[in-house]
Formats: C-alpha cells, structure tokens, sequence
C-alpha cells in the first residue's frame, strides 16, 4: 500500500480543531496519517513548530502536510481540501460561501473555548472559573443564540443543507459545533434546539452518514474531555435556574 | 465616472476589522464606496445583517458587495481581492501561505479585542475592568511577543516581507496590526518592538507607499478611538511597573 498523502499534525488526545479536518477524511474516505497520535508523533509535531522543518513555519496545530505544503489554521486546511476531497461545489459563489461560513464557526469555536478560558490560556480553569461562570453566562445566552440562529436562518433560505443541495465540509464543521456544545453545555443546548429545527437536521443527517457512523463508533474518534475545546463543566451550564 | 466596483459596508466611527479591507483598496488605488460612511449607509448595512437584501445572510461585518456577491469575514475578503488587486503572488503555495498568516493576524486582532472585553462584547468595559485588566497583562506578556515573534521569524526565514519579495495583503495587515497594538499598548510595545526588527521595517515600508501616506495623512483614515478593537486604556498598559 502506498503511504497516504495527507499529514495531518495535531495535538493528540483531543478532538480541538483538529477533529474538523479529519472529519472531512473520514467524510470522504481519504486516506491520512493523524501523525501525532502514532510513535514519535508529537516530536515530528514540535519540530515544525519549532522550525526545523522545510516549508512554511506553522503558528499552531492543526497543519496539514503535503509533500512540500505546510499549511495552517482549519480555515485555510478546509478551504483546500474541499475542492480537493468533493467536499465543496465546483462554482465560486457556493465556495466563498462555504469559507465565510467556516471562519464564522471558527469563530464560534474559539468563543466557546474562551469560556472556560476567558483570561488566559496559560492558566488552569481553576484560576479563571469566576470570569469562566460569567463568561459562560453571556456565552449561552447571547453567543450560542446569535450563532445558531445564523445558520438557521441560512438553512431556511437554502437547505437542506449550508450551501443547498450538496453537503459541504461546512456541514462537516456544523455538526462538530453542535457535538461540542451539546457536551459542554446539555442544558443551554437542550433549550436552545428547540428554535433550531434545521441545525438539528444537518447534524442527524451527517452523523447517519454511513461512513461518518462507522468513524464516531470507531477508536479513531476520542472522546470529548476537559483538555479540549468544548469542556464540560457543570458550573458554566447551570441550566434554568440561571 | 462610472459607480466603483467595489462597496464596502462596516460600522462608521471605527477603523475595527473594516480597516484591513481599507487598506487593501486603498494601498492599490481601487475605488469603493464605504457604504455605511455615507447617507443612509447604516441602514443599508443593517437591510443585509437582518435579510432583506439578496444573496448570502452575512453574521456580521464586515463584508463586501460585488454584484451579486456578498462575502463577509475579513479574511475571506482579502482572499478574494487579493488576486484580483494584485496584493499576492500568483503561485498557489504564496496564495495559501497569506491567507494562513491572514487568519493568524485575525485571531491576534480577537484576542486585542478581548483585552478590553474579556466577558461579552455586550457589556461595556467599565463592567469588566477588572478581567480585562487581568486578561490584558496575560496577552502583553505571552501573546504579542507569541504572535509578533512569529511574523519575526517569517521575516527571517524569507523578507524581506512576509511572502518574500513581494508585498501582500498580509503585509497590509502586518501595518495595521502594529499601529493598532502601539495606540492601545504604547508601553509594551516600545520595550517589544527591539526583538522585533524586520517587523518594524515592513510596518515602515508599508507606511511610506506612496498611496498609503496619502491614505494615512486623510480624512477616509479614521482615528484609532475606544468604541473600536484596537482602544487605550492606560490601566491595561501599566509599563514596566508590572
């Protein structure tokens, strides 16, 4: 067998932004190599970093390594591989149209993260949890509305799915969005998919994605914990009483 | 005179992320209409984010019209002028190096962003001084010279601006990054800025384009105030005292 063309380099033991990219593999089939999760992973990872490799020096995890591309950010990663991996329509409008919607999530993904660290991330939970509680507050109550509501109100003038017809890596990045809040924070979510019929139905229609199913019951998929992005912490999502 | 090609449609009063589209059409002699900066602009603004106009629903601005085009997020906008106006090499692998060192310039005008506003954008900063001051001492400390340092070490690795010989959109940003982060934090930025010499010299050479001098030295160019991302609040830059 040959040696599959995509490197993906990203942290291991959490899903973070990398799981965006390598749910538009799984999608499609494409074979990759998620490099920091096998032998010596994470010192190939930090050489990059670090600048000892050829090619582009990456500012974070995720990056994508192909031959001689080193490419960054999950934006950018998606924006390449949708053409590439049929993941995006072949016109120009329906293109940009995807990438806006991405930086959009991409957006909503770090407000989500700052959540939990909303002073720094150098620190632990534990020595930001009072801002945490209140970021929180104004996160769930304003932030996940405004951003959920946006893609309902796109799937309502398009549909079934982001961009219409054809399922984009854009759908790819909603259902992992919602995966995560639904973690992070059962209650707000709960309540708040009630005005959201049509997010809902793009998640269920990507997990029932044959092979997608057959990945988010494989080992390949982790688990969601309190290292990633999206953390579950009860004090953030106290629920009604709020 | 034919009606420009080009409108650009962002909050008046403000230099904010809107800036960076400005720059653009502005370092190239491109005309454009700054919508929302003239008669009834605002309300043509706010038809779009509430979706009474065609084409793509935009989450915020922001955005660009072109016919039927609508593209928001500012990255995805330099992405897109960038060919287009000449504000980035031909080949592919420079076309995806600027827009990955786009996204992480955008990430760091977030994090700017949230010094001031390190709970909700929906509170005013005098509700959230005390986070902030917090948040902005972490940001000084770990992530302008993280950030900025990497632009450093891209510049040292090509230059001598980001994409090599030519300069980019990226580079445009790299200017306003540095004028924004100097007007908010003028203290850290003086002791910074000696680790930093090839970013200083691009910010200089894009300073002194020609067009952009005159740009710079007009009434289009908005002051830097505290309603925008970029805001001096002296507590958040104490100096050296901290």
């Amino acid at each position: 067998m040959s040696k599959p063309h995509y490197a993906l380099y990203y942290w291991p033991g959490i899903q973070g932004r990398g799981e965006l990219v390598r749910l538009a593999f799984e999608a499609t089939g494409t074979p990759y190599v998620d490099v920091a999760r096998g032998p010596g992973g994470v010192a190939a990872l930090k050489r990059f970093l670090e600048g000892h490799a050829p090619g582009m020096l990456p500012f974070a995890p995720p990056f994508l390594v192909e031959g001689e591309l080193v490419l960054a950010q999950t934006s950018a990663i998606l924006a390449y591989l949708g053409p590439r991996l049929g993941l995006v329509p072949e016109d120009d409008a329906s293109r940009l149209a995807a990438q806006q919607i991405q930086l959009t999530l991409a957006d909503l993904v770090g407000e989500a993260h700052d959540t939990h660290h909303p002073i720094a991330s150098s620190l632990y939970f534990e020595d930001q949890r009072v801002e945490a509680k209140r970021r929180a507050h104004h996160f769930v109550r304003e932030r996940i509305p405004k951003y959920l509501g946006w893609l309902e109100r796109l799937l309502e003038r398009a549909g079934p799915y982001l961009l219409g017809a054809q399922r984009s890596y854009a759908d790819l990045s909603l259902f992992q969005v919602v995966e995560g809040l639904r973690y992070a924070f059962p209650h707000a979510m709960a309540a708040e998919e009630k005005a959201l019929p049509h997010v809902v139905e793009v998640h269920d229609r990507v997990a029932r994605e044959p092979r997608l199913a057959v990945y988010l019951a494989s080992e390949r998929r982790l688990p969601f914990n309190e290292s990633g992005i999206f953390r579950h912490y009860p004090e953030l999502d106290p629920g009604r009483s709020r």
